[in-house]
């Protein structure tokens, strides 16, 4: 291969010459073999090219950078943005825990980049833009990594997350409503009980998501904080007056979304709560998610000797040994994706925990976690959605079957006859195999009319809704 | 010993004679022998016994109960509420998932004790009340449990965690405007790093706790969720008309706390999520104390071969075999807290996502870990800030030595002579073990007077606050 | 309440004058108030009272300590694990991490009772024993919490966890016998499939309870290293030549359980791995037994809307609204312990990851959640083996009709005509609701009576076992 | 884009028509767009491939396949393990939890490439081999994929994770070696504490990893254990007789590793506790890396306001914005990486305890959190000690320093004076800023002499090792 030399603080190095990072990154690359290599998620290099053409507009504007560096820098944050600098970023998530070197890549990239737009090839002449007194100018590691994370967090749970969650939220809304009228056998403890409305089952589903979409919304606010103009510490140092308020501007502006400065800048350096907070509505909505599917899985179970009360899509061959098999597939990606986001959380909080100082050097596990949960659960909402839910149907006949065999509806004679008596038609009835009916007027307990007009599994789902 | 008999839907049991429960509070006792007895905490019995009153008022209104029998009733709730039975609930947590026979054990001793009040001895003539078909009228197991889940956590919340966790706040929040002027060595990677002030370093722990409560007052209105009314499978069977809003009323009016009727019942009888999401929120606080109780512990280490730069309290003599040490037991003491939570949230996450359809058999273990955690973290938190935050101070001498000595002070001059002539005057300073100074002068990048203007660190702190 | 005056290094203190701990038990006693009161498992006092002793023996032997004192040591260890001074270990979990103060209420709680055994009052007189020059003579709080801690894990694994593991395994095992030529349909995704018989059903249970009393019997020797001997911080300071190795010889010797002295001193006290080792097949355990108690729980469901292939035993009245329900009792109870398992695991991981230097001080924190799941592991399967699996009966007429309806017995035609013309059958039974026999001839591919030789439930459950 | 037909049971589906897959696979590829492409590990297929191979030869060696289709799979099978063909599986993690559109797309590929390899286009004249009739004979995808995972996982711990952790283990070892004869002051509590050797501290690492290998290595016959030949529920329908014992040999013979069947085949479909128990024996060497990550951090920390007992290597500039700054960037990634383990243990018990009957769907994400779990705890304990534990040097001077201001040598003077004499010498010492000799003459316990002789940090650490 063929290599050119690079410098930094700390010497000369070899470098690819096809490609654009310096020393540092260099450095990194070969220092950090962990794991596949160039694991850093692309969304964070997005997040750090908008704050770097951000902190470029700012510091021009508060008048420490000139126009052309600006421009330039920008310039080639908007190449990264457009995916066209993607093979440029070969570090992995397993490096320093500031994320430093993922920084360091990003700033070398536009600098490099930015000598070949002025007509320079790499290394010839003076350098066009220096990666730290220029690109990073008023900028660390310590605050641009976690800008950089919260940008692509921001970014994945408002267009993968909360897109995929309520879409799957509206269909199950839609379902709960066609279903209200399909009256069937409740289960509780897995075991026979009380009639409830299809209709109604679905709603619990669609209440648990309402909630979640809920905790998830609250968390924003604090994932909207950048850390950005706290530099090194969080003291801000080496950055212009209004520099942290502005750059913050600028990135709402450039990303559309609402990102704010951070009140603390040394809570936002040294802890990352943010993440630890919004990860946790991320579970919630997991454990949400898992029940769902779950219930989907066991009520479309059979389709002769399982409970069968609902019909889902057969999206393809379900066995390669048994012909013929269906299976719940997109409950079981779902609730495989569910497993994923509870163990992760645990990931979240053993980073979010050990903080030391000024510094959480845990950032690049945290983000990666954080990332790829928020699109997993996204993605598989809306899989889910479109493959499953959006085709089921009720299995009338089969749900008519079980409701009317319940020995539960005697539930409905307590208020008539009292708790015991009700007990011992059921128990009667459950012993002999008969029917309610049969043992409650045997008993003696009451008529065969009283029996049809007090037990109507209809009158038993109630008026909530 | 001596013994009675009772009955209940399965046969007699003989009940010791000088207890109150019933039969199926003693077949509970007997078949399930898990772990210590009687561990089902009393927190969740007293949330019973809120609800089971204002059942009983809320019947009453309805007419569906005699105003008598809800005097009797409500009359035993408050002996309970006045820890007069508190040796009348034997049960353990490893029972039903349900809760049920907890359910029965309040029934049975409130139907017992009614008897007593009632002039008579247990067993004698007539029962004064039916546990079913009176003490649990328009009750299920079902959703009596989750309510009192409910009232024990949001009371625990807002008597012990919220209150413990502000107060510490307040400290942390006192010693940071105390130790404002304190200009020390910050430190990132466990490094030394530019300075920042004592108390913007406390400021960031008081940051960490602000957003804590936040997010933990956000999960507040789906903890005030009530799922009573919602009765064996959510459609509020055998309940009169109205009794859902009605009774939430009467226990917000009881337990002088905001809770309303669950818009939804099924979700709050087939999922805990409400638990899963304030337990998140104790988590990301135990995330944020085990971060600050870590810093405190290594900040105060020493005291002759650690960092130094603050004191705590001698509380203890801080070993048995060490003469003279004191330890900083304090934060050992709340990061155990903190272990603790942290797993505890993996039991909720594995309780609550395994609901099956219409009901979570979860249910005491979610409630005994979300009580504990609250319990622990307010308790520890009350404890971290009387017995050490308040009687911190700082070592100003070891402070200024330190921050004299420091190396990345050279970082003010990354905008007087760039990055890369800065690293070579630390770089040579570390390498002869020499001051900054010495050596930037020696490279002739500046003068010793220029030094001295520019690497104040009183100036380096920022304006930040 | 009566007072009288300890005093250790940093002074006086007041103490109930009725108990027999002394200045540093009551320090923590007051500056540890966190969660309920005496929560230090008593299994741990005991753990220290074996060592003591132990430790008492070995230092008379090794000749730094009288044969009076030794045998006055003993004497009141021999009390303490007889019980008789259970209310004299007032001290929380929620302390300092290396539970120095526990040790320290051992100590004066021997010293104090020793000097009462001596004919004298607390106080009055020269201290017969000394707490910490002689009753914790050739220790440290760092070398005898751990000890204590694996003492007491060592014995309620060996007493509690394994048996009653073992004798739910055998129970299975012979249900697993007696259900050997019970042939139902299997299920696979939840979906029908090829039928097995419930006696192998019931085999895999075996097989993962054998796999897990395995890998935690593989932990034991690990957990049996102890500490004791490393004092202060591993380099054994202050214990005469040979104690380490004798001292271990003496508990082993009094517990009549393997121990062996540590190889390593450094690692005994520094990390608890041994503890985190030994969890983690007890979480192993939790995850195998979550598995077990669902299917119990599922294949018992009904009685008449769900699967219902077995009978389990009724124990109690399942529902305090819904009359004559039966519920999976125990399976919950189980399950519920499982989760706080799972979650335990990880509060091991979070207390067993934050050693610093020389100490762990999570030590508290980890013993605690060992002892409770191996604890709860152990009770709940007792209690599981002998109030539902010792009873499970097949549900033959049930387990017989499910089979013969099952469209999964098409797999056995794969080797006579060949995967696809197999599922063509299988397909259009399931589209027109007829059986396979009636598909098969329809479509040509064979005749009935190919059809009543190949397919056969009985030949298809394999000769494995 | 140019397509070719391809037909499963279900219908036509429209391929790339330059992929070697099939249907099926093209309809998990359009079904679950969850995460990005291809994200099922290439170390999974590359299991099947020795698995089809396996089955192949074994069908023929009992009379089921003839020897040409044998070699045609063989072939195949050879030249996707030799890397040729990685982009032909497209497919997803979060799949059908059984894994069987990926097991049908290695039966396609097999199928479609074995045409071709029969000098014919895809799709032309009859088929030369059925995916489902041929390649997968003997097979289901419900054994074959957990067969994958083993074949997959027993080679990354063996080849990646063993290894990498065991040199971590020599090189602290040897370090262990070099400094033992270092005496430096130890810490607990993060306090100061008595004196040890720098090798001392160094081998607590050495024994902690000692006991990790070991506990991975307990975990290696269950993962040996291959579920191949229990087909579709764990009976072995539609496999010849002597199967599963034979074709586990062949696997055996192919990987060179010690694979054999799995004693109980119902255990090895629907449960994962072998995935379980290897997992948490990389979870506890994940808890005891972050230890000893963490102690090295914080021992290197400085250069000059930490402890800086240490030395570590300087491998890249540490910050980009303050210059001369160096970090423990290795001790970094590595504790990341516990970080991420720990978190992936508990999505292991999610999935693991998640199985139903006959089946655990949840083996994508358990395969695949244990790969990389094994994956990046080997590569970071090889960097770690490439680039960290290798170049550590002892910093001397530093370590004398801190050794010498230590008031923790008094306890050499317990056994002498008394712990209280002790106590009041150290406590007045540090009141007054002073040395222990200072005071202890002073104070009129002992002369100069006595302390010089008694008082002798090398005296102090023992005769341990």
């Amino acid at each position: 291969m063929d290599y050119r030399i690079e410098k930094d603080t700390m010497g000369e190095v070899k470098v690819p010459s096809d490609k654009l990072w310096g020393a540092q990154t260099e450095r990194s690359r070969n220092n950090f073999k962990i794991g596949p290599p160039a694991s850093m998620p692309l969304e964070i290099i997005y997040g750090f090219a908008y704050l770097k053409k951000a902190a470029a507009y700012t510091n021009c504007e508060l008048g420490v950078l000139p126009v052309e560096k600006r421009d330039l820098i920008a310039k080639v944050c908007d190449e990264i943005l457009a995916g066209k600098h993607d093979d440029q970023f070969p570090l992995v998530i397993w490096q320093t825990g500031s994320g430093t070197q993922s920084n360091m890549n990003v700033n070398e990239v536009i600098a490099n980049r930015a000598h070949q737009l002025s007509g320079k090839a790499i290394g010839e002449g003076e350098k066009t833009l220096q990666p730290n007194d220029d690109v990073n100018k008023s900028q660390s590691s310590n605050d641009t990594f976690p800008t950089g994370m919260h940008i692509a967090a921001y970014h994945k749970i408002s267009k993968i997350t909360l897109p995929g969650v309520k879409k799957l939220r509206e269909t199950l809304k839609k379902k709960s409503e066609e279903f209200k009228e399909v009256v069937k056998i409740g289960r509780t403890h897995f075991m026979d009980a009380t009639p409830l409305t299809l209709g109604q089952e679905f709603s619990g589903y669609v209440a648990q998501l309402d909630h979640g979409i809920k905790a998830l919304e609250n968390t924003l606010p604090h994932l909207a904080e950048l850390a950005l103009g706290g530099t090194a510490v969080g003291t801000g140092l080496n950055t212009p007056k209004g520099y942290s308020k502005r750059v913050a501007e600028f990135i709402a502006k450039f990303t559309e979304l609402p990102f704010v400065s951070a009140q603390n800048k040394f809570e936002a350096l040294a802890a990352h709560d943010a993440f630890v907070e919004t990860h946790g509505a991320l579970k919630q909505l997991a454990v949400s998610l898992n029940k769902i599917g779950n219930d989907i899985r066991m009520l479309a179970s059979g389709p002769r000797s399982g409970i069968g009360e609902i019909i889902i899509p057969a999206n393809e061959p379900g066995s390669s040994i048994m012909p013929g098999k269906v299976n719940p597939t997109q409950c079981e990606a779902l609730t495989m994706v569910c497993a994923q986001v509870i163990g992760n959380d645990v990931s979240m909080s053993v980073g979010g925990m050990q903080g030391q100082f000024e510094l959480n050097v845990f950032k690049p596990v945290m983000a990666v976690n954080l990332l790829q949960s928020a699109e997993i659960l996204g993605d598989a909402c809306r899989s889910f959605e479109e493959h499953c839910v959006r085709g089921i149907e009720p299995n009338t006949e089969r749900i008519q079957e079980l409701l009317n065999n319940s020995l539960m509806l005697v539930t409905a004679l307590n208020t008539k006859i009292g708790y015991y008596k009700a007990a011992e038609i059921a128990n009667t009835a459950h012993k002999n195999g008969t029917t309610l009916k049969e043992e409650a007027v045997n008993l003696g307990y009451l008529t065969a009319e009283e029996f049809d007009e007090w037990v109507q599994p209809k009158d038993m789902v109630g008026n909530l809704k």
